[in-house]
C-alpha cells in the first residue's frame, strides 16, 4: 500500500477524482442559489448581505434548479463514500492491475455519466443505467473483498 | 494492517458487510419505486420507458412506502461512513481481537436490527435502541483511538 | 502510516474529532425531538412510549428547531466523509508536518465554526465562510494527492 504500487496509485487517482467531483456538487448548489437568488434553506439567509445582495419574498421556497443540484448531491452521498472505502479495501487484496483499473476508473466514468444525465435531465433510463453500473462495481468490489477476507 | 492479522480481517468483514447493506438500501428504494410506479423525484421520470412502463398522474408525489426506504437510507448515510473510518483507525491501534470482534460485529448486528425495526415499522423505542448502540460503538471507537493517538 | 509518525497522528486526531462531532449531531437531533416532543419522521413514532411520553397531534409536522439540526447534519454528511478519506490519502503522500497540521486542524476549526454559526443562526455570510474554507481544504488536499499520484 504505497505509491510505488500501480494498483494503489490507480485507487488514489480514482478516489481523489471522486472527492473533487462530490465536493464540486456543493459549489454547483452555491452557484445555482446565487444565480436564482433563492432556494435558500434557513430563515437567516433572507437577510441582505454579499450572499444575498437583492432580498425578495419567496427566497426560502424550493427552486427546482437548486433542488436538482441537491438531489444530485444526495446521490453522490449515497454512492461515493462507500466507493472510497470499498475501493481502498479492494486494492488491499492486491488485485490484478487491469481489474483494478477497469473497476475503479469504470466507477469514475459511471459517475461522470450520471452527473451529465442528471444535470441535463436525460430520460430516467439513462441516469438509472449509469447509477446501476457504478453501484454494482462498489457492491462487486465489496463482495470480492469479503470473500477474500473470509478465506 | 494486512490480511494475516485477524483484527484487520475482522474489520474488513464488518466493513464490507456494511457497504453491501448500505448499497442494498438504494436498490430497495428502486424496487419500491418500480412496485408502486411512483415516488419519483424528477420531472423527467414521468416519461414512459422501461423504468416507467405505465405513466400516471401523481408519480412525483411522495409515497410513504418509497420514502421509508429513503429515510432508512439517510440513517445509513449518517452512521455507516463514519463507522467505516472509525473502525479502520481503531484496528490501526492494534486492539485485542475480542474487543475488535465485539465492537465491529456488534455494530453490524445493531444495523441489521435497525434495518429490521425500521422496515417493519416497529415502535420507535426498538429502532432507537438499535441506533443508540451502533452510534455509541462508533463514538466509543473514535474516543479510544483519539486517546491512543494523543498519548 | 503508523502511530510513530506525527503526520499520521495529526490525521488520526483530526479524523476522530470530526467523527465524534458528526455522530454528536445525531444526538443533538434526538435531544431536540425529545425537548419539543415532535419533529418525528415516522407514523409509528406517534405511539406512546419512553421515546414519546406525551403523544399529541402534530408530532409528525416539521419543527424548525429539529429541522435545523437535520440540516446541520446533512452539511456534515456533505463534508466530513470526503475529508476523512482525502486526509488519509494526503498523509499517505508524506507531507510536511506543519502543512498537515495547518490543513487537518484547520478543517476541524472551520467545522466547529460552521457548527457555531449554524446552531446560533448567524448571518449566511458567516456560515458560508466557514463552509468555504473547510471545503477548499478538502479539495486542495485531494488535488495535491492526485497530482502526487499521477507524477
Amino acid at each position: 500500500m504505497t505509491f510505488d504500487n500501480p494498483v494503489f496509485v490507480t485507487y488514489v487517482i480514482a478516489a481523489t477524482l471522486m472527492i473533487i467531483k462530490m465536493m464540486g456538487q456543493g459549489w454547483i448548489t452555491v452557484y445555482r442559489m446565487m444565480k436564482v437568488g433563492g432556494g435558500f434553506l434557513n430563515p437567516e439567509d433572507k437577510s441582505k448581505g454579499w450572499a444575498n445582495p437583492k432580498p425578495r419574498p419567496g427566497q426560502l421556497d424550493p427552486d427546482d434548479y437548486v433542488e436538482r443540484s441537491r438531489r444530485m448531491h444526495r446521490n453522490e452521498l449515497e454512492n461515493v463514500p462507500t466507493f472510497l472505502v470499498a475501493g481502498l479495501l479492494f486494492v488491499w487484496t492486491q488485485p490484478a492491475l487491469l481489474a483494478a483499473q477497469v473497476l475503479l476508473y469504470g466507477f469514475v466514468v459511471t459517475r461522470l455519466g450520471h452527473f451529465w444525465a442528471y444535470a441535463t435531465a436525460k430520460p430516467h433510463e439513462v441516469r438509472a443505467t449509469f447509477f446501476s453500473f457504478g453501484s454494482l462495481i462498489t457492491i462487486g468490489m465489496a463482495i470480492y473483498t469479503l470473500i477474500y477476507a473470509i478465506q
